[in-house]
């Protein structure tokens, strides 16, 4: 099989698809959606005979356990991916929304209206629930989807794309709106990542050697999501019990996510009062602490901190600690070593809250909650198809806007440029 | 010289500065932009004498006297760029703008807040007075900036930007938020082009040969600018003379600019009454004109358009005309052969307009109205660091907001995920 070709016609079908699309209307798009979801509760019994033959290959090859539960679908799973759809049928649709509009001297009345992408790709790993979730939030913001995901879960994936593409056409939405690329070779992402004539933007979600392939080599624009390497500082001025409860939420309710907390940046005039009975309590949760040397003065059997350390996103239940002699070292060792992604002040003092919030520069500043929030269910957004790490177009958690352009309208009666 | 360190260390510099920069109240950022506008008065002469060389030498080469006349700085022009610089002041200050804020369920209360981007480099071509205005749109969004000029002006941008960075650093904005690459070797776009590190976003003006180069090539986020091959649609229900009227100014208002018109498309039914007269204005004001089979039929003296014809943005007075049996057809042509920069129905029937506004992919549709005012201050940004034809970040003119990405500020009490 020539795969440059077989991937091309795939891109070149979704681009096609996408033309009509971009202006097929909401109640059209709801009715699809709701029925995708309904076709995967009706052909379920296929999807998990499919996805036990993913599981059974990984058991094959040593996955561990854990990662096989990522992989694994059941009646309960799959009944998740149909909420998906019908709570995305739900959600306003952003398409045609006007956000401004404005009279000039002139007479001509200008709106910014929210319109498609166009074609998204959307490249990545394990988890076979992302093949539902990004064709939802795409089909919902009236783009087209070019879906490639991970070998691990290929048989899962093409069954899901099978049901869900096929209720997707029956409804009336254009023929090729979802397409998924049923070959594992990393040769159809290099593909991928030049074809900037059908696709408008590549969005990677994985691990970190994925990402920056994509960033690095792609000439379609990207949008880099993932790295998170989270701070929470603790303040002088912090409540103790507050600041534990952030602390321990941020690191241990789910330590393997972007937005997890990997270094507790700690004021040294509370450091000796703070950091015992917050380490007790880390410790009783299997964190592995590694310290500065003030922290380790101050607690006992805790390992030094490296610079690597301060640099490193664990995703894992090790924190770095660092006792700092102020706020600004704070903020210095944030910019040296963050990801801006998510900060988190813990503080009761006005002016620091605000120093914090302007001086960090990240996709989430926090103060006095938990760095676990950025993401887009817990904004409001009822889904996201990713958090952007970077600056251009979208920051932070994406949701249905983040996947819309804007296509200014111009309405006039004659109106010429001197 | 090792062009390569040299470059880094201007980019790492602007980097360095675009830290304070970032959260320099509007005040101060003012402050800097008046003292620069009163600097290039004061340093008129000096200005005029280094751009006389750049005249010289572009004499010496034979350059045509339309460029000479771009490139050349007098009096006039020199309060016109101070003008730039006090105009922008007066502007408001996009970053810290709260563009919305709402509270979650659990009482967080979420802000998306406007902030610079960090450091933009701008490669551009030509016209010193481009040198002003990117650095001022740049300051007042807070934003540090690398200038990349042309040789052509080289003698002429130096001294400017001897003069601006001057003023600027001496009203108290970081030192280093203004670099220039004073060297006109063509290596040193390519060291920019991979300075993910120290740039943001570049953005290249100039002739499409560079801005290609930029997009292939660059892993910095690129914002392509500049391509457009605009159409203007003379529907069946069309006023005339408001449609004639419109294609003048889109064609011959300002022949070399992205916005202009390049194909004219008329509906079959009213051809042969509108294309005579139409065809005799255009020619009158010394415009080529290309056309279709059936428009060389109407009017005579015609040369026939080829395909290429349609693809081309001619940048000049030079018109191609093409007769459509209907606006789908219109619409189609548009879809084939355009550039989603600007594109023009003009009509009296509500349904086409409509058609046309939801149907058509542009940055800017308009309804009964020149494509001439695709332009930051036709749209009243009051002034623009380009027009982006691309759907990532920004589509069509880019004012301050353009030049912003965002934060979201989280307010808590102890808020943790469940």
């Amino acid at each position: 099989m020539d795969i440059k070709k077989y991937v091309i016609e795939k891109c070149r079908l979704a681009k096609n698809a996408s033309r009509k699309l971009s202006y097929t209307g909401t109640l059209a798009k709801n009715k699809a959606l709701l029925n995708m979801g309904k076709a995967l509760l009706k052909n379920s019994d296929y999807i998990i005979d499919e996805n036990k033959k993913d599981v059974k290959n990984a058991r094959n090859k040593g996955i561990s356990e854990s990662l096989i539960d990522r992989l694994m679908l059941d009646d309960k799973r799959i009944e998740n991916m149909a909420n998906t759809l019908n709570d995305t049928a739900a959600l306003p649709d952003p398409v045609g929304e006007v956000t401004k509009m404005w009279k000039r001297p002139n007479g001509i009345r200008i709106g910014k209206m929210r319109v498609p992408l166009g074609t998204i790709g959307i490249i990545y790993e394990a988890r076979p629930n992302v093949t539902v979730d990004a064709a939802a939030l795409c089909i919902k913001s009236g783009n087209a989807v070019i879906l490639k995901g991970g070998s691990e879960a290929i048989n899962s994936n093409i069954a899901i794309y099978n049901v869900i593409s096929k209720a997707c056409e029956e409804s009336g939405i254009e023929k090729g709106a979802i397409q998924f690329i049923d070959i594992t070779d990393r040769e159809s992402v290099e593909v991928m990542m030049k074809l900037n004539e059908y696709i408008d933007v590549l969005i990677p979600r994985g691990g970190a050697g994925l990402i920056k392939n994509v960033v690095k080599n792609s000439t379609v624009p990207v949008i880099e999501t993932g790295l998170g390497n989270c701070h929470v500082y603790v303040d002088s001025d912090a409540d103790f019990e507050m600041a534990e409860n952030i602390v321990i939420n941020a690191k241990t309710q789910r330590p393997g996510v972007c937005n997890a907390m990997e270094t507790l940046l700690v004021h040294k005039d509370i450091a000796d009062k703070f950091l015992p009975h917050m380490c007790q309590r880390l410790k009783a949760l299997n964190v592995e602490i590694r310290g500065c040397d003030i922290t380790r003065k101050i607690v006992e059997d805790i390992l030094p901190a490296t610079d690597d350390d301060w640099a490193t996103e664990f995703l894992d239940l090790i924190l770095a600690i660092k006792v700092v002699p102020s706020i600004d070292d704070a903020i210095e060792h944030i910019y040296k070593y963050g990801t801006k992604h998510s900060e988190v002040i813990v503080t009761n003092n006005y002016f620091n809250s605000e120093k914090f919030l302007k001086e960090v520069d990240a996709a989430a500043v926090y103060v006095n909650a938990s760095s676990r929030f950025t993401d887009g269910g817990q904004f409001g957004f009822g889904g996201e198809i990713g958090i952007s790490t970077q600056k251009l177009h979208a920051r932070g958690p994406m949701g249905l806007n983040e996947l819309t352009t804007s296509k200014y309208i111009i309405y006039g009666d004659g109106q010429i440029r001197e």
